[in-house]
């Protein structure tokens, strides 16, 4: 059986432990799924949470920004958290308080180090574009020599970490069953729509 | 005018600062319209990023959870980093290196407050059942004094932060507008779909 991810002091479950597990399986199909992830940063030492789009290959995360990037820059080296959630519904219970969200999640934790070798850069950045969409760092033209320079890689293992699911309908009090209040589950999906062509006007 | 988020060391936009504002009506209709936030809170110097739902009144932006949930009672009186995303398209450029990703982003930082008078509690418990669906605080059976007692709710002023968009085509560079390759958006949309009605089987 492949090893899952690490249970440490940081990954324990304490709220809601029957909704974890540290499944890499899960984990990596909720990454794979998802299309942007939560990075949190500390800077002199209060916490910063960016949107950023990443990239997997096999036990690494990869992510990019331009070598003047001073938030990434930053990390090289240092803890960093990626959090990716799916949010799969919204639950609507029959009393207030037991409302919740239907969401797969997979908190990572480790230690960012740049990524300098030129196969590892190249493969992780074409991790990020097939992420989007597969199939399609075969088809744009890839890096050259100046813009892999110009990009900085960051590769944060995936190993410690956990994985929390919610996938059920409401949980109500017993007392609430007969009240005459709707309750169920609004479903939510991420949908891709048309695709719109550009027209070729913007340069830079 | 209305007084727009505040710039600080923290928030001035340093990437992309053509991306960014203060606006702070375009902060609450980002907030208003997303569902999951991103929190960042710093755990023993590292950071750690968790999704939560959340809800907003005027100024204010309020996340709950159990009175025995950890990591909300350490931060009671902390930073954190509030972080809200909404993904709005896909943008394949003809370059790898080009491709991006269409959103609207507002990052709040602040010192989360504890709520304690029982009115805000209530006024916040509301935004958050509201914040998914309008309407829905009237409906439901409102929280008792027990469940507000279990019920530990934040504050975190909306105040200090900074709003980022990107809504545009791909940009490319010159040389490649003549490659034979689709570049455009694809639009990505979160939807919801039809309710399902909850069986009522499951009680706590």
């Amino acid at each position: 059986m492949r090893d899952g991810l690490r249970e440490t002091s940081r990954t324990k479950l304490r709220r809601r432990a029957d909704r974890g597990s540290f499944d890499r399986d899960l984990a990596d199909a909720i990454l794979d799924e998802a299309l942007v992830a939560h990075v949190g940063f500390v800077v002199d030492g209060r916490p910063r949470v960016l949107p950023m789009t990443y990239g997997r290959v096999d036990d690494a995360l990869y992510l990019h920004g331009a070598v003047g990037n001073g938030m990434l820059r930053a990390s090289i080296g240092a803890d960093v958290c990626v959090t990716v959630t799916l949010l799969d519904g919204l639950v609507l219970a029959r009393a207030a308080m037991h409302h919740s969200m239907n969401y797969r999640c997979v908190v990572l934790y480790g230690r960012a180090e740049r990524v300098d070798g030129e196969a590892e850069k190249r493969r992780a950045f074409d991790a990020v574009v097939e992420h989007s969409v597969t199939g399609r760092s075969a088809v744009a033209r890839p890096a050259n020599d100046v813009e892999l320079r110009k990009t900085l890689v960051l590769r944060v293992p995936i190993e410690e970490g956990s994985v929390k699911v919610r996938a059920t309908g409401p949980v109500d009090d017993e007392d609430d069953l007969g009240l005459p209040v709707w309750s169920g589950v609004i479903p939510v999906q991420l949908v891709r729509g048309e695709p719109v062509r550009d027209a070729g006007a913007i340069t830079r």
